[in-house]
């Protein structure tokens, strides 16, 4: 598809085209926006995907993605967050998104994913021992467990829970059922069987 | 909603923001994406996006874009295609589509656009000289307008038609009507009308 075009431009377009959900015709668009561009854009556009590697690493104490010059995020050394909270998230994406819907006051773990057989992600792939430090260094009273809820989720949400059962700490899972301004009938039937064991008073 | 991530990360994340149709959330996770690589591979990439600008400039002959090593691109140079036929596109991306679907195997133009006083282009803004130098240069037999078929694409093809009608050369546009697989009552009543006028024998 990009046959006959400068091999500068063919290179961009494949870059852009490994990335998730872009094709080769987005890549394409993409590509053609950036020729538009100055070469001092090119430059500082490109400067900034270098600095990806050195500007950034993780907060030591969370593992939340942190600024290359801070030892913990701002969130770690916040003092305005509760300390007696604590929330294990898959990654620093829904780190975020719990950030933004406001729910949550409190500080986070990053776990960096879910056990997973299948892809050969086990426990030893995840901060389970950065974990247990945490659980022993800080004592939060109460641990959410906010990960997926597939089955990989449910799986490492019982595992943490079983594994650290020693710590003085109750664990909590995040509620599985109907997502808001859903109509019941479209609502698959795993999700409805979560909604209606996990009902509550009104 | 990039609040709280490192700098670094939201630099990248806001260039890729500003590509067209890509939002916020998309940005993102091309980010995150690009985080799970190595250095290597962002100085790689940093490395192709600054050669956009050296390594790639217009085809003298045609406007196409073209490897900077290179004079005229290859079709240009190709002793294959048709000198006698000349097609006229806005852009390279046109050309390109034009060249998928192997319905022409003529010598191409790039005109730089369409003539859309809203936007401020006039034919002072388009290639309006290089076509007069290319009509004289390389007399074309036919020259086929493929321009959109909006009110600016059906304009600049009159105002080509009309200007360089003192060349030996014939005209034609591209034909417009209902587009392939569609539904006549979900095509829309002016591309009906044009599709009606423009009904041929069977």
């Amino acid at each position: 598809m990009t046959e006959g075009l400068p091999l500068a431009l063919q290179e961009v377009i494949d870059y852009f085209a490994r990335f998730p959900g872009v094709g080769k015709k987005t890549a394409m668009r993409m590509a053609f926006f950036l020729l538009q561009k100055t070469p001092e854009y090119h430059s500082s556009f490109a400067h900034s995907l270098q600095n990806l590697s050195e500007g950034i690493h993780f907060c030591s104490q969370c593992f939340h993605l942190c600024d290359a010059h801070q030892e913990i995020c701002s969130l770690c050394s916040s003092e305005k967050r509760d300390k007696k909270l604590l929330c294990i998230v898959e990654s620093s994406l829904d780190l975020l998104a719990l950030e933004r819907s406001g729910c949550f006051s409190g500080k986070y773990f990053v776990l960096g994913g879910v056990i997973s057989p299948m892809d050969g992600v086990g426990p030893d792939q995840l901060r389970m021992q950065e974990l247990q430090y945490y659980l022993a260094q800080y004592e939060p009273v109460e641990v959410i467990l906010a990960l997926s809820s597939t089955m990989e989720g449910e799986a490492t949400a019982s595992y943490i829970a079983h594994t650290f059962s020693s710590f003085p700490v109750s664990f909590s899972r995040i509620a599985r059922g109907m997502p808001l301004g859903t109509v019941l009938q479209h609502t698959d039937e795993n999700t409805l069987y979560r909604a209606f064991v996990g009902r509550g008073n009104m």
